[in-house]
């Protein structure tokens, strides 16, 4: 069984995904997957995880005049270099045991495992509030900018999942299931969940 | 215990909630509304299937020069008073007793109600493929013309729905749950689902 979570920021998709995986007694891989990709790669982890969570278009140094292509192809590969090892990492593991997968285009690189594809959504307001129960993500911010932090950190999800894959980010025709949390505890959706999964 | 199905044509969703209701031993509204609201007002039920499956916009009739009034009033308030009805016969059906309501805005209507609000959708080959194994909705059209058919109606229903809702049909942010039909049977997400319900 593996069960792929998409998310949108401040949706509690990742404790969803934590909680599950928990109840239903299998791994659950998020940040993880970043520290193995580095293991075995000659890249940190924090180049990794920049490259994997902003937007793909960021790391194309800007063009001056004839001086861009050497520095373009570079950073190209590496990226490239990066979602291969991405995807292998990602296929090991849900080959190893029966799990949940944060995140990382596990959807469509997981199609030939058959995953249960969830994507996990909510309405603005009560993603800016999830935001600021948990302090780190609001950093002090005044609502405005936490709705502005939220879009912009959907966007770049939404650009890099659309740059590797060729689908759209959220789009439910590429999820199995999509669960709205705005009005619903997610501890009696992962209840909900795991009942249906157990089958 | 109040379910409410929204769903696009050809994604099962119909028979999806009839199987729902089925084994969770609970009533299932569908036509049945119809008959109901037709039963408490002077028209027929020919006429409100006509009213609540079509464009709202259809019914307007074109205005030629100065005469248009009269009839123009006389349509939005028939309308209205179709949608009215409508409203208490859902109401009613949802106060009686647990059920599972096809469409016709239920999950608007009863808000109040907090009932489970499902969505039901899938990928245009898989419609098409459901539409000529039943084949009352497939009449013997050609591929092309059964997705221009399938098209239409759901255009028809989006604008019944965000006609009286002010929402946006199919948005997702309008259901507590979206499920994709198209490669799953039908049989298996009832099961999957009923266990979720049961809670």
């Amino acid at each position: 069984m593996v069960i792929t979570i998409g998310r949108e920021f401040g949706s509690g998709g990742r404790e969803l995904g934590r909680k599950l995986a928990k109840t239903l007694g299998i791994e659950y891989y998020d940040r993880e997957i970043i520290t193995e990709i580095a293991k075995n790669t000659a890249f940190s982890e924090q180049y990794v995880k920049q490259v994997i969570e902003n937007n793909p278009h960021d790391l194309f140094p800007i063009s001056v005049a004839h001086t861009f292509s050497y520095i373009d192809t570079n950073t190209i590969f590496q990226k490239q270099k990066i979602f291969s090892e991405q995807e292998r990492v990602i296929k090991k593991m849900a080959a190893a045991s029966d799990c949940v997968i944060i995140g990382r285009c596990a959807d469509y690189i997981l199609k030939d495992f058959n995953p249960l594809r969830i994507f996990v959504y909510a309405d603005m307001d009560s993603k800016v509030e999830r935001c600021l129960k948990r302090n780190e993500s609001a950093e002090n911010l005044s609502r405005k900018k936490l709705v502005k932090k939220i879009k912009s950190i959907d966007k770049n999800r939404a650009r890099y999942y659309n740059y590797y894959t060729g689908e759209k980010w959220g789009d439910p025709l590429n999820y199995d299931i999509c669960v709205n949390t705005t009005s619903v505890s997610i501890d009696d959706i992962v209840k909900s969940l795991s009942k249906m999964v157990k089958g």
